[in-house]
């Protein structure tokens, strides 16, 4: 499987919902076109950006069931399928290898805390085991911030030790620079592909042996991010990695997940984007306001967003 | 519905897991009515150390069935039916009320961390909304140690005034009895009814409004604590409430969840009882050598628990 891994710029995709909260799958299927057009090499569905948890395991499958009915190449799909239940984590992992996902990206059960790395071990080797399928990739997503339960380097170790062709990587959104380099480090050479969780590492990471990044701004501003990406050898790619770290720099002025909608909302003019699922909450006018005003100052575009757009059912 | 509510010794009543960490619905149901039967007032199942949430709704749902069918009577049952997804709260608080639950507890949306009162109400407000029975009972769980995210006073002050039928209640697991006097002092005289998480705050809410306690060591020791609860207004009590808080301290020495599978495991001569599902691991054999001389040495025992063992199927 290693040859044909995702490697590059992941979105994790944020998910629309209707005034009754539920997913919105056709304008879910056209960001995500519109997010693979502008140059991302997979989309990381249901992460923390998608608001993934607020989600059932049924509404997750049938959102992507929409994505490979609309020909969105499942190869390329990393969906979130880490859940605190073990059963819903063998449930929705199951369903992503069965449609031919590139990977998924595991959360820990994260209710308790303080959890021993043997529950946790125990926790991705059931879920291994029960899915059972020699396709699947399984990427770790250590995001201590939210989660509040890290993926040690020792327990990579054991699981890498445990099951090397399943285990596929890590996404790291610690935001602790030092954490990814010794995850490049110690298990980099063993094909374990590292991605940051924010392009602010990316041009760091890729110099590390990194292979890219799954970025929340990704699905804002793509082509940018993927312009690194594609050209971290050049000379000029210092000045590259500092433009797209000052965009993601005003939109992380104001809150991250409802900033990204508020942004597809008004550069698509389509304000059904603004709503999110509780508990999370959309922006302040104020907030969006800092938000718009500082996208254009810097110049903001978003290519061919209007594509997202949709009449409200 | 007011004079009907469930008041008293509730237990958060733990999940016993087959080999194959299934929820073994004999051994939950036999271990329901042992509780029912030493004086439990209720069966909050589903809890913190019900390992509720490493399970799916499904299989929550099973059990519940299982317990009704078993004719466990349903107004004696305080599920917990919060989850991260909005969608999986509704199902499952729909299944409780459709079943007669007498109500249910619920943790707020524990992924997202930092979220604001305005999103926590816009949750609590749809599942009532949507779950739109009268007969709805709801008290919020507040476990800011393991949820990391707070029921606050102004949030219950909000829910109450918008739905002071259905919001009856709270468990406060805080640990901090300055909030749970609070709690009982804001809203008790509105016939809010507050439950300290700890046995150990029994006699001491009792004596403030509270309505009895909803307390792990439930599983284990719930006549001496239900003794507390009936003879709060006795000579004694205070003697009383010394036993238990007693009993407690041996038992939180090692980790609570699995010390209480050891417990019945032990007392009931059925290993099976000892399992837990991942992340969660079982006591080391020092940690159950400590607790079980530490209850022999304090004279503990669990009269008829091994009503509770079954054949291994």
């Amino acid at each position: 499987m290693k040859n044909s891994r995702i490697n590059g710029v992941l979105a994790p995709v944020v998910t629309p919902f209707r005034a009754d909260y539920s997913p919105d799958a056709e304008r879910f299927v056209r960001h995500c076109q519109w997010l693979l057009a502008q140059g991302c090499a997979g989309l990381a569905v249901f992460g923390t950006n998608s608001e993934a948890n607020s989600m059932s395991v049924e509404e997750k499958a049938d959102l992507l069931d929409a994505l490979v009915a609309a020909g969105v190449p499942a190869a390329k799909l990393m969906p979130g399928t880490g859940a605190c239940a073990l059963s819903d984590s063998i449930a929705l992992t199951r369903k992503a290898v069965a449609l031919g996902c590139g990977g998924v990206l595991m959360l820990p059960p994260f209710y308790y805390k303080g959890v021993s790395d043997e529950g946790l071990y125990r926790n991705f080797a059931e879920v291994i085991e029960r899915v059972g399928d020699a396709r699947l990739q399984l990427y770790l997503y250590h995001i201590p911030p939210v989660s509040a339960v890290p993926i040690t380097l020792g327990l990579i170790e054991r699981l890498l030790k445990a099951y090397p062709q399943a285990v596929a990587g890590a996404k790291d959104s610690s935001g602790d620079w030092s954490n990814t380099q010794a995850m490049i480090e110690a298990f980099g050479p063993s094909g374990f592909d590292v991605f940051p969780g924010s392009e602010v590492f990316l041009l760091q990471g890729l110099r590390a042996g990194g292979k890219g990044c799954i970025t929340a701004t990704g699905n804002v501003n793509p082509a940018a991010i993927d312009n690194v990406y594609r050209n971290w050898r050049a000379k000029d790619a210092d000045a590259l990695q500092a433009g797209i770290t000052a965009t993601r720099k005003i939109v992380q002025s104001v809150p991250m997940i409802p900033a990204l909608k508020a942004t597809i909302a008004h550069y698509a003019d389509d304000a059904e984007w603004q709503r999110l699922r509780p508990p999370l909450v959309e922006l302040t006018a104020a907030e969006k306001k800092t938000l718009i005003d500082g996208l254009e100052a810097d110049g903001f575009k978003m290519p061919g967003i209007e594509s997202v757009a949709c009449p409200v059912h």
